[in-house]
């Protein structure tokens, strides 16, 4: 039984751990908090980025001599494995830690085991302590080692009435100020955003974080066009960020090497016809390890992400505004047949963002896991 | 200046007026607490029901001769006639009231000038304090008397993206059981419930108040039907619930002798050819004391409402679920060409009901009145 200093320290660690958010990845964000013997917290960290110390040794660092026979209380379980860092097990074992409690395990499999090896060590390990809270800060980055493709949070902004552009085409502005620069703080945590070639040659998104501050470096840019449509002096192809076109095998509109400011990678088409295979895109996009993608794109594209079941989290801004029988639905695509057949999501989030609201919804049924998750 | 005890006895009786909605109609709802000369509250009533005792003449009789040289505290300007009860300037009169704090002024002009009637014999009378939240309260009976037409609250269930049935029609049930139950008490504060033949048809509703308490009476049944497409076996014409139907004057469907349960009333067509004249409706609706209406049509129906600039409040019921493309849209009609054009609310309410949210918009710009407005 973890006590209720260890509870709070996890609550603490949490906090902590979700700085991290859009500066880790490919990384998880993880936070550690060192209690000493009588429970005191005596040091703290968060995992800042790829590369740099983990959270542990952070807080084992700010504890100094006072973490000896203390607890160790960290959101994920510590690796075992020398990455680009040394093992965080042997920090822990060399600082004379005496109790570790992790919030969640870590599927990566040469990262796992750290549990194992500080038991083997004769700590005293502790394992779950608010897991359901840890699962949510790192939902990207388990989403993506457990699936093996990153974690696509689909953000649209629509009327009272679900629509997401007037009959003119127009979309911009249907929510305010604080919505949009709420999408740019979103678009600052993922590391792509993805549209299709209907939102570029509509609307000529820049797609760059610009209303929030930059985490590491800006998202890169997919635009999935199967005939390469894109005109050669959209937006998206500036040079404020990275841009990866997808294009069908049989693309004739465009001419590849009228697209300088993009790389431009050949998938197949989907299996209905409709566009590029999204699993294949976002299979490349993995091997590039994008964590999580924001897809930003029309109607048609959400409406086959969720198809295929490849929507993790809803992000909507819902704007007071009707807009009526002719304007574009938020959602295109064949639709549930019956209200039983409609894919369920459940609301996790109600929040009003200036003169709009934004609510955040995920899946009742999360997507699988693509191998049998690690047991606890 | 109005005291503080002044305020907090006016917020104590919008309190007390709210628990009148849904049995003073056709009357507004009103609260009054009557303060001794220290400013102590000594008396307190509430409006409950046409033909009772006004909300002065209950928070006098509770207060005795405390009141003299009092303060009277009431939401709505006291009335100067004699209606069904006597006029109420004269009870504060007789009561010994020095001072008379009043939140709005009464636009109904038979009940109006008791500002000035207590003003000449003497009374301090302070008009507008906590006016908005007075508003508020009143909004349909003082829309019903400002306009000459019901207050029409625009009631819809939808998914994320704004479908209110999925594509085979279904609507029942998008939302919870906490969602309806809701509904059902909205029911029971309005007047009347509208919805148009092709939800009569698709859906079959009873359209009466059960998961919440029936306040005074079933409220109306109200169906806008040009052809006369009821089925004589439809159950808004069972015998839970007074309805009516409007037809249109060549209405050659049905034949009106088989609709025993309802009684059958001619309005013009609409101008545009799209069923009938809803300013028509409302009229006669008015001229039968109906002073708040639930509209709970589909999107046709709804979509002719807002294009008259006929809906005074949207309340929405947005369900967790995703519906997609062919599934029926909330909200039908020409649409706005452009984002500009599009109806704007103002979003006064999120409210989390059960596993959805309920959203209350009330128009950026009111409905204009049919005369000037009484000058407060
Ligand atoms: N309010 C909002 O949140 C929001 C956001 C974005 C856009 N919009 C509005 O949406 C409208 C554009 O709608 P849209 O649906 O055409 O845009 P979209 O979904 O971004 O683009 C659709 C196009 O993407 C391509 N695509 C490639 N792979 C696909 C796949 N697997 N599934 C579906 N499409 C795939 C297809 O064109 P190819 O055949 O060329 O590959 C398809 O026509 C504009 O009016 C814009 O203003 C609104
Ligand atoms: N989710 C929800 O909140 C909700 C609520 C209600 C209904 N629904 C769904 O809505 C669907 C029915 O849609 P609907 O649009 O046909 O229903 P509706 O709006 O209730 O009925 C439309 C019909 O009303 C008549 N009408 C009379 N005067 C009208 C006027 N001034 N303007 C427009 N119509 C007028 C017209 O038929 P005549 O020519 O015969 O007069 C018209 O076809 C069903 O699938 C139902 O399940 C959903």
């Amino acid at each position: 039984m973890a006590s209720q200093a260890e509870y709070a320290a996890m609550r603490r660690a949490l906090a902590l751990a979700g700085r991290g958010l859009g500066t880790t990845s490919p990384n998880p964000v993880v936070g550690a908090v060192v209690l000493d013997i009588v429970g005191t917290v005596v040091g703290e960290g968060f995992h800042v980025k790829a590369g740099g110390p983990h959270a542990e040794v952070l807080a084992l660092a700010a504890a100094g001599p006072r973490a000896q026979n203390g607890t160790c209380v960290v959101t994920l379980e510590p690796c075992n494995h020398t990455g680009r860092t040394p093992p965080c097990v042997q920090a822990l074992l060399d600082a004379g830690i005496a109790r570790v409690v992790v919030a969640v395990r870590d599927p990566f499999g040469p990262a796992a085991g750290g549990v194992e090896a500080l038991r083997a060590a004769g700590l005293e390990v502790e394992v779950g302590v608010l897991a359901a809270e840890a699962e949510r800060v790192n939902e990207a980055w388990l989403t993506s080692v457990r699936t093996g493709r990153p974690f696509v949070t689909w953000k649209y902004a629509a009327s009272l009435d679900g629509r997401s552009a007037a009959v003119d085409g127009t979309s911009q502005w249907i929510t305010g100020p604080a919505a949009r620069a709420d999408v740019h703080r979103l678009r600052a945590e993922c590391d792509a955003v993805i549209v299709g070639s209907g939102t570029v040659l509509a609307d000529d998104p820049a797609l760059t974080v610009r209303d929030a501050p930059v985490r590491h470096g800006q998202p890169l840019r997919v635009v999935l066009d199967s005939g390469l449509r894109t005109p050669p002096t959209a937006r998206v192809l500036d040079d404020t960020a990275p841009t990866l076109i997808f294009k069908a095998p049989g693309a004739v509109d465009g001419d590849p090497r009228l697209y300088e400011g993009a790389k431009i990678v050949t998938v197949p088409q989907a299996a209905d016809g409709t566009g590029v295979d999204l699993h294949a895109v976002l299979a490349e996009l993995h091997s590039r390890q994008v964590v999580s993608v924001l897809l930003e794109g029309g109607p048609r594209l959400a409406g086959s992400f969720l198809a295929a079941g490849l929507v993790d989290r809803v992000v909507g801004y819902v704007a007071p505004v009707l807009i009526g029988g002719d304007g574009l639905p938020a959602l295109a695509g064949p639709g549930a047949p019956t209200i039983e057949a409609a894919r369920r999501f459940r609301l996790d989030e109600i929040t009003p963002v200036g003169p709009d609201v934004r609510l955040v919804a995920r899946p009742v049924v999360p997507s699988a896991p693509r191998e049998p998750a690690v047991e606890n």
